[in-house]
């Protein structure tokens, strides 16, 4: 029970967005973690997307697993967006600096589509899952329209 | 308390090495998610050595939040070793796949000490705190040695 608390309270701390700014030694270390968390996240996400689709049979097991991951992960980046990793290997538009209440609040809508994604993958209902992968999906899209170069 | 479950079967399910290597479109995509999730997992575990090694103040939250942190990202990379996944931008050793058990079992060993690091973290006591990330430490350090190119 105490480690299903930790984990819980990693996820409630962590979805602090730009929280822990002085977690990261060099601006580029920051910047690789926000990138890799994004990679895995992309990764479950796009299994479900591929179910979704069609492209792959539905498994509720599976599709639980890989919005759970989705929901974990989503957490993560946004410590990772402080001050100084504007620079180096990265899409992220200077934007996001200088509209840290709007991006905060794409982060946040995000991360509670991808927690809506979750009860969905949990509930069995497949039409409840595409219409709750097509807000989360929705989610990403909007913020990388605005906080993301091609 | 569905949600813990979720989270927790995630974590049992991606314990289970080598489990799901279909779940790639292409070879390349399995190497990056695994360095992904070695990258995030190596920075929340370097967080705690630096408090271990005394450049950081321990903080038992923080230090809870990063073990969680490493637990959850310990469990994903192995799904990501599968058939064709040695060959492009990897340090990964043929290794990995002439000896799948040797390879497994030193998974096993280090999903196993990351999870008493948690445990540990947990527990508020530095002393255990410390003797866990060593072990830790070795585990990771003992699959570098063998699987892993400089």
């Amino acid at each position: 029970m105490k480690r299903i608390v930790a984990m819980m309270t990693l996820a409630a701390a962590a979805a602090t967005p730009l929280a822990a700014q002085a977690q990261f030694a060099k601006p580029e270390d920051a910047v690789k973690y926000r990138k890799s968390a994004f990679s895995v996240m992309g990764t479950h996400f796009g299994r479900i997307g591929a179910v979704v689709k069609g492209e792959r049979p539905y498994d509720k097991a599976a599709v639980e697993l890989d919005a759970a991951a989705v929901e974990f992960m989503s957490k993560l980046p946004w410590q990772a967006f402080g001050p100084g990793t504007d620079a180096g290997e990265t899409k992220a538009k200077p934007e996001i600096w200088k509209e840290q209440d709007k991006f905060r609040a794409a982060a946040d809508k995000m991360t509670a589509e991808v927690s809506k994604l979750s009860a969905a993958a949990r509930s069995g209902d497949q039409a409840m899952l595409k219409a709750a992968f097509g807000n989360a999906a929705q989610s990403c899209k909007a913020c990388h329209d605005n906080y993301r170069n091609k």
